[in-house]
Parts: C-alpha cells; sequence; structure tokens
C-alpha cells in the first residue's frame, strides 16, 4: 500500500552480518552530500520508548523471553517509532532511510522461529497503520559468510557457532539452522515483493554491493520525482 | 474456550476504583485458609520481563506512548505472563487468582480509545494462546464514584479530576468521559460473556461484595469439582 505521502520510506533488509549498517550509512553520507534531507534510522527502537523497548528484546539475561512476547516487543517498538519518527518524516517530505522494518519481523519470528507468518502481518499493518516501504534493499548473504563476519566484528574465537559467541547479543546466539531458516524467509519476502525489493548479493565487496545500491536508487528517485 | 487443564482461571475486571484489589486479596485469604492451592497475580506486570514492560506502559513521563504502542505492549506482558506464569500453574492443578486480563484491554484500549475491537482481540488471542478464564469477577462502579475512592487512597485534592490527579499515574490521569466509555465497555463484555463473567455492584460495602463473590466461587467450584 502506498501512503499519502511526499517523502520516501527505503528499508535495509537482510541476515545479521550482511553489511546492511554500513550499507545504509553509505547511502546516508550521498544524501547529505547531495543536500538531499534525510532520517537515518533503526528497529528495533529509533525512539525513546522504541529504546527502553529494545533493551528488553535484545538483554541476553531475558532467557525466558516467550517467541510471542519478542513478536509483540518488536511490534510495539515498530509501533511508537511510525508515529513518532517515520510518518512526521515522510509528511515534510525527507527521506526516511530505516535499517530492517517487518520484513525482519517475519523472516526472523516467522521463517526463523515457525511462528504464524499472517498473525505477524496482521500484528504489523496494525502497528504500522499499513505503512509499506518504497523501496527495500535486501542484501542476501548466507548464513555461514554472515556469522563469519559477526565473529570478527565481536572478536571472539572462531571455533563454533555457540562458543564464538563472543558478545553477539540472545538474537544473534541462536543457532545456524534458524539463521538458514531466516535467510529463506528473506529470500521468500524478495520473490513475492519483486516491485519493492531489490536483492543484492552481500557476498560481493562493500563497494561493489554500495554501486548496486546506488544505481537503484539514483533511478527509483529519479522516476519517483518524475510521478511526483 | 476452555483449555484442557485441571486448575481453575479466575480473573477480576472493573473500572479504576471499583474494589478489585481488595477483594481479589480476599479471595485469596480464602483459599489460603482452606488450604486450596492458588497464585495471585495481577497485569499488566505478573513476571519480571512483564514488570519491565509494565514500568514503559504507566511511567507518566512517557508522554508520547502511542495508543497502539500501548495496546501491543500490554499484549506482549500477558503472553509472557500467561506462558511463564498462569499455564504453568493451572497445570499444576491450582487456582490463578489474576487482577486484570484481556477484558481489560478491550474496555480500556477499545471502548475507552476508540481502537478497533476485534484487533485487540486478535491480538490478545495470539498473545494469550486462546486461555479464557473459567469465571470472571467483573466489579461495576460509576467512574465519578471510583475516582472519589481513587483520590482518597492517593490523598490528593477532591476540587477536581484534572487537579486531583495527585498520585495518580499516566493511565488513571485520563478524563472521565474516557472512563464512562471503559465502563460501557466493561458492561457490553459483561452481557455478551453471561455464562463466564458475574457482575457485581462495586458501589456495595465492600463486605456485600465480597460476599457475593464467596458465594458464587464456592458454588462455581463445586459445580467444577463435580464435572472434573
Amino acid at each position: 500500500m502506498k501512503m499519502d505521502h511526499k517523502g520516501l520510506f527505503i528499508t535495509f533488509e537482510g541476515p545479521d552480518g550482511a553489511g546492511k549498517t554500513t550499507q545504509i550509512g553509505r547511502l546516508a553520507a550521498d544524501l547529505e552530500k547531495r543536500h538531499i534531507p534525510y532520517v537515518l534510522t533503526h528497529e528495533p527502537g529509533g525512539t525513546e520508548i522504541g529504546d527502553k523497548i529494545r533493551t528488553i528484546i535484545l538483554n541476553p539475561e531475558n532467557l525466558r523471553l516467550t517467541q510471542k512476547t519478542e513478536i509483540l516487543l518488536y511490534a510495539a517498538s515498530r509501533s511508537q517509532h511510525v508515529e513518532e519518527k517515520i510518518k512526521p518524516a515522510l509528511a515534510q517530505g525527507k527521506i526516511v532511510l530505516c535499517d530492517r522494518f517487518i520484513d525482519a519481523s517475519i523472516a526472523y519470528q516467522g521463517y526463523g522461529l515457525g511462528q504464524p507468518v499472517e498473525m505477524i502481518q496482521s500484528i504489523n499493518r496494525f502497528a504500522s497503520e499499513g505503512l509499506t516501504p518504497d523501496r527495500t534493499y535486501m542484501i542476501d548473504i548466507a548464513p555461514e559468510a554472515g556469522r563469519s563476519r559477526l565473529r570478527e566484528r565481536s572478536g571472539g574465537p572462531e571455533t563454533g557457532v555457540t562458543e564464538a559467541a563472543g558478545d553477539l547479543d540472545r538474537i544473534e546466539q541462536r543457532e545456524l539452522d534458524y539463521h538458514r531458516r531466516v535467510r529463506e524467509g528473506f529470500l521468500t519476502l524478495s520473490r513475492e515483493n519483486k516491485q519493492r525489493i531489490c536483492l543484492i548479493n552481500g557476498e560481493d565487496s562493500a563497494d561493489a554491493v554500495f554501486d548496486h545500491i546506488l544505481k537503484d536508487f539514483h533511478y527509483f528517485l529519479a522516476g519517483y520525482m518524475q510521478k511526483g
């Protein structure tokens, strides 16, 4: 669903370690250079209340957090984020760059954990008041490669998934099979939303990935400006 | 929907100031006296994670908390509560006495705030995995009387609703019209669920209210024991 706004809502999705955060930062720098007004934000969190919710979700001490509670907390954080930050920025005509959105909930909690995808979609449609990204950059990477990058980042040993947990958070500590299901979820979403989702090979070099994103983004922006 | 368990799930509902907390405490004392195993709990909260969520919901500083976020946080707290505390207690054959449950979300966020009742029901069915109370004591009170009791409790002045806020939390500070809609919501729920909900006049004396609850509860318990 396309909302009635002048801004553009761009999301970055993909498995852990795919390089989303690097790439969204580079796109923000490009907008900055061109003096295009933008907001760079992320989920979970993105607002003061959302950050408090994020703390509950990601705290490794909250071992008893149930899967359904996790789904509802992500949705709560998202709802606050959409109403307090994303929609006002879009209404001002800004480009909103958001690190993760509803696709992540469907991939992680739906495909990854096996919770009902339709229910997750329904809860999130409610949470986001039907807001859908105008364009989504989905950076794909095999779980083995993604986790190897996370290990380098956290400085943990490379002897195995569990032992290598190091500074990885509760979500990142989950086992490899889970991450394989999550990746399949992202790929399924990209097949089901070809108009919206631009799928990118995250195993290419960071420069090659950014080149792909930037070309697509400028092409997309030109088309959008013409229509607007 | 009746779950497959041996315990009994009893909830207390009704507007603020109706005396729920007093009455549920008295019923707990009665069970204690009779050596009937029970768990006394409440929403929002009831678990360590739920208490963290409760803090976000009820903190008067969180002025920007949106209505949808509030609904989702209540559901998240409930989901954790059901899986971590209520269902295990029921599985052990205990009587669970719970101060507020799904009816409260429907009355406060649905009828009170005007958020979609069916969506709130759907989200909460997901959160509670379809768990429905076996018996609900709904203590009815007119908002004026309920708020007058809250004022006495908080020791605030009696010059008007807003000025009398005193130590009332963010939810309790909301205006009287809202509380009238909430009460209507509770009454509607009691009409729609006559089998489950026992409606009680909360403007009677605390002794009279408890007498009503105890008689109904023992009658209900006897019927339940025969069936079981």
